[in-house]
């Protein structure tokens, strides 16, 4: 690294006021209660354990950031197989909960060539393992002897699990299975762990017994020696090359060539083949395997209120501290203008800011959903006081709640993941051309979020599940036989009023803003009713009144949420009177901003009226806008993301933009270590030696 | 890197039908004229320019794009700075034109540390140079004996050009001046080639004579000596670090310590210091410069056509190679169905198409209303025939039509980078995971084009100029003193037709559409002039509506340029009559889908019905789709962009998508050169000797 600069640089101060001042000032000028707020959103153990992680992690240098943007991909990703070596290492150490480990990895903030050993991995063997398996892989795979992936998506073939190539017979002579990829288009792709770490992968491949194709299922198959590492006999694996972000992770190839395992590897909780009778032995429940993609599909709707909050975080603090342009028309004319007083960035950024709390309980409520429809199960599962099982009615109530939980979570994992990846491009283009650096710390964590947007349904195709699931409750309360959920009372109730329309009041009660959003998801399902069951149109031809429905649905959902929470007793009881008024705020800001962005379809179902989305925009957003304005830094502090978290200069708590900027710069740069020769009649590009120029 | 794979593997093709049969039949199904579009939008001799300068590039080593995505910025850049004398060598040996050295760097797709000399030092130098400073800096740096950049924007100053700290002072005794940076945030920041290649720099200071402050100028300032290319005595100079993209351009940060120059270095074409009096000499024609942002803007407007033809180009045919899921409605069931036949995926794509040749022909529009315009001043400040010079009246016409196109230029910058930009990762997203590696050739390009959307004028910023002209216009019309330009007569005939409304047919009368837009943007004005002149409302609290009135305007304007472009005789001369008809599709799905985006201001201005709306996206661009989905990839073949140029697997003109990216993981990827140790107790990340293994 650069010798430190010169006296005389050292000496220079940015021109006034200093960073740290008018953050000062922001946080001087708004009473929300930042560490109440705070403990709400995270709870006091969560953020005792944040304080007590970091502690630990910053001060080793195996996880020093200061090199993450200028390495390249051969030295990233061997460092965070360092971190990820001692981040295990400390887990077995301190005796790590999975909520120490979750904290420790957000922390260092990049993911490691462990990640899909340590999730999906673990999970599948778990889940799908019978003890027998549990005992030969789990147990071993939890003390990192076996390193594993899983190892779906392949080549050719990403949402339709249906279409995989590779194959796996099973012999009924020695009792194994043979796993095969017929075609290159069969090679595994994407799959993280696998390109340098794993030497086991569970492989989904089709099943055939007796020459019958049988779907896809789940095989641990052994990939690389133990000792050596190198990859076995019949077996292609490798590291897929470089991408937009997730640089740290091995996303791999794998192709076999009549590969054979055991018949112990056939992961059989729900389904085997029979080694006596060598019959396939159909699924017992399914619906289990359901409710785990539902819950994956709920943390990350949390997790999108987390990712946004970065964001806004870093851009909110750095529009405080930049000014540009004296504001001639100001009362106080004082200098250049903070760039957070204009409204073409308030607009911007402030209904983020609502929306990364909007998201943030709309997790939770889905949280809580889940948890409730676990306990539903394993009540139905298990004999009542009265050593009754559950009857038939309560089976049905059950289905019907995990069939909307499980729309719901579609709907709401492609909202939150679109709103929080293309959010935080928002910011990042918010924080000017300073965004643009990597120091900015938006950029690097926007193209590692980005595969949040197309893993776990791709966002499109997602909302074709939610389309077809409101069409189906639509069928059914048009045919009187409805269960009692959210989905179907909001149907229902349109269908009521619709001859003598919705005049919502919008502009003045909370509630009927939630409505108008419930009545523009029934006006559109019902639309696309007619379309497809009167007009008898191709599922084809109504793919984006679908994706516009399953938004639509999707943003009600988020609205309500929002509402509720900011309504409830708990959120009363928790913070002060102002701080609830400015949630309430931030609650009508993030709707009505979403209803003038999405007027159209508000109006044409007479949810309101022109002249109401009108009032909205000018009168009513620009309005919550300035209230919200003087409270934005605090409202970013409740989020007590810490600054190595963030790893970003514009983002600094203490507002020390621009030292750090310069600090990073030209001290932690290895760029500047070299000498160029800048002159193009000599070949090389470094200055070795005498001097070659031509004067 | 590895070794070829076995024998097996290479065996293995993808499942069929190949890529390439795919895209023969694409090519088979349809009509349109290919080379003929080719030669209209790029002329025959820039059809073959490309291919010549290819044939020279493609072959030579040093312009390997194969570790680009790979290599850390350490190595990039010098490989970058290695591509640039190369070009430099090359341009010299064949003499290259202009046009030449540009095709030449297209192609070679990155920025070299020689950017900004290329470009802004010399253009500089040329235009704001005296004769004897032309024979002192600009004939050394076009023999790049002088290297240099221009260092406007600061640290801490971007847009506000006023508010430049850094400052230069006269010296009466000794005629020099003193440069100088008072504070750390008047420290250069984000100069290009500034941080390790130049040694000559043009820095805009605050000229202080006699004590008083005359506002920024430009003084060439020496910072590297010429032979240790070491920065000289109290200059302190650096690369500011890694960026999101543009990672092979050294963007630079420099402060002065009191550091003294020649009187000469002053560029004074324009302005100057008189050495006999001391006294600052007032700018004389500073309209000149006022044409080079216009050009630039419009350069840039012309570009971006190309740059998003470069991301349709590679997801149309990757998306027609792709097949996922069978369509059971489909009349004739044959395997997974191609992507591109999905509506959610057309209606993301095809008016991206669309977007891109409107583009192009609004920057063809542009262009050629700057060259009318640089003629028409070239004639106003000579003698006519009749050897009289320019009347008041011509001079007044002169600078109408300049300030028109000032701000025709700013807003259309602002939408077009905007389109181009955001249309790439849409082009990315469409691609599904694939478009999130490396290989997809989009990511990198579009990091690589994201400072387009804030240099020259921040998009943002750059709507209040459009809409500080179009008040100003709308005022002018009132008062019936309008210059007889387009932006006047739209506000005109808006005033004449207000009362009895508007009833345009955009579903059948292609001109109507144009009218609608135009009526829009009228009625927009007017509303902005309401809320400013007679509400008296704040700038401030302005800025959004300026936003949507800026973005509506320059909507409108491409729309206009469209539909003269598909209108004009030249193009019926050129191609087709079923071109010609596709070209109209394309305008009316580039126009319908913009409208439809955009309903709400289409129906609160009465441009439209809501139910003219509602047609216009089921019917009208659905089938619109439908027409133009068989011509996709013959649309984006007539763009002829090279597949070196293009450096994707996913976009490949033959279609063999797998077996490339398979190729490049495989063999193009140091990644799988190391032998990870993946076992947690073991420090070491890489597999070295003995194993160690606890199995």
């Amino acid at each position: 690294m650069p010798n430190p600069p010169p006296a005389w640089v050292q000496a220079l101060k940015p021109a006034g006021p200093q960073g740290s001042e008018l953050l000062a000032h922001e946080r001087a000028q708004s009473n929300v209660a930042v560490d109440r707020l705070a403990e709400l959103l995270h709870t006091k153990a969560a953020l005792e354990r944040q304080q007590r992680i970091l502690g630990l992690l910053q001060p080793e240098k195996v996880f020093d950031k200061s090199q993450n943007h200028s390495l390249g991909r051969v030295d990233r990703i061997q460092r965070s197989l360092a971190k990820g070596k001692r981040l295990q290492q400390l887990a077995e150490q301190y005796k790590w909960t999975t909520e120490e480990v979750l904290t420790a990895n957000e922390l260092v903030g990049e993911p490691t060539p462990y990640g899909l050993h340590s999730t999906m991995f673990l999970v599948t063997l778990r889940e799908q393992g019978t003890p027998e398996q549990h005992k030969l892989f789990l147990e071993r795979a939890q003390k990192y002897e076996i390193v594993g992936c899983y190892a779906q998506t392949e080549l050719g073939h990403g949402s339709n699990v249906r279409g995989l190539e590779t194959t796996a017979t099973y012999n009924p002579d020695d009792k194994t299975f043979t796993i095969n990829s017929p075609t290159l288009t069969a090679s595994k792709w994407w799959i993280g762990s696998l390109g340098r770490t794993a030497n086991h992968a569970v492989v989904m491949a089709q099943l055939y017994v007796g020459g019958k194709n049988l779907g896809p299922h789940p095989f641990v198959v052994q990939i690389r020696d133990m000792q050596t590492h190198q990859p076995l006999e019949n077996v292609y694996v490798g590291d897929i090359g470089p991408k937009f972000g997730y640089n740290t992770m091995d996303n791999g190839f794998l192709l076999f060539n009549n590969h054979k395992i055991p018949h112990v590897n056939m992961l059989a909780r729900f389904t085997r083949v029979d080694k006596e009778t060598n019959q396939y032995v159909r699924p017992a429940s399914p619906s289990l395997l359901y409710g785990t993609m539902t819950w994956v599909r709920s943390s990350i709707v949390l997790q999108a209120g987390g990712v946004l909050a970065r964001g806004v975080t870093i851009a909110v603090r750095y529009c405080a501290v930049r000014r540009q342009f004296q504001d001639r028309e100001a009362t106080e004319p004082k200098g250049e203008n903070q760039v957070l007083n204009y409204k073409m960035v308030q607009v911007r950024l402030l209904p983020l800011l609502a929306a990364m709390y909007a998201l943030h309980f709309t997790g939770r409520g889905m949280m809580k959903l889940y948890d409730e429809n676990q306990n539903r199960m394993k009540a139905a599962s298990q004999p009542d006081q009265d050593n009754r099982g559950a009857g038939p009615e309560q089976l049905r109530a059950g289905a019907d709640f995990l069939a909307d939980l499980h729309a719901t979570s579609c709907g709401l994992k492609a909202l939150a993941s679109t709103t929080a990846g293309e959010g935080l491009e928002v910011c990042r283009r918010a924080c000017g051309g300073h965004g643009y650096s990597s120091y900015s710390g938006i950029g690097p964590w926007y193209s590692d979020y980005l595969p949040t947007l197309t893993w776990e349904g791709d966002n499109y195709m997602l909302t074709q599940q939610v389309a077809r699931y409101l069409l189906k409750s639509a069928r059914a309360v048009l045919s009187g036989k409805a269960p009692s959920n959210d989905t179907c009372q909001i149907l229902q109730s349109y269908l009521d009023r619709r001859e003598k329309g919705a005049s919502f009041d919008v502009l003045e009660v909370d509630s009927d803003i939630v409505a108008a959003f419930a009545w523009r998801t029934a006006h559109l399902t019902f639309e696309a009713l007619k379309h497809r069951d009167v007009e008898n149109r191709s599922w084809n031809s109504l793919l984006v009144d679908f994706w516009r429905l399953s938004t639509a649905h999707s943003q009600y959902l988020v609205v309500k949420n929002f509402y509720e929470a900011v309504s409830s007793p708990q959120l009363a009881a928790a913070v002060d009177s102002e701080t609830l008024g400015l949630l309430h705020k931030l609650f009508r800001l993030h709707a009505l901003h979403t209803l003038e962005r999405e007027a159209s379809e508000f109006f044409t179902s007479s949810a309101v009226t022109t002249r109401q989305i009108g009032l909205a925009r000018t009168n009513a957003v620009m309005k919550l806008l300035d209230e919200v304005r003087p409270h934005a830094v605090r409202l970013v502090d409740a989020w007590k993301i810490p600054d190595w978290q963030l790893d970003s200069s514009l983002g600094r708590y203490n507002g020390e933009v621009y030292p750090d900027l310069f600090r990073r710069a030209s001290q932690e740069n290895p760029v500047n270590d070299l000498v160029f020769d800048p002159y193009p009649w000599n070949e090389n590009v470094l200055k070795n030696g005498a001097p070659k120029s031509k004067l």
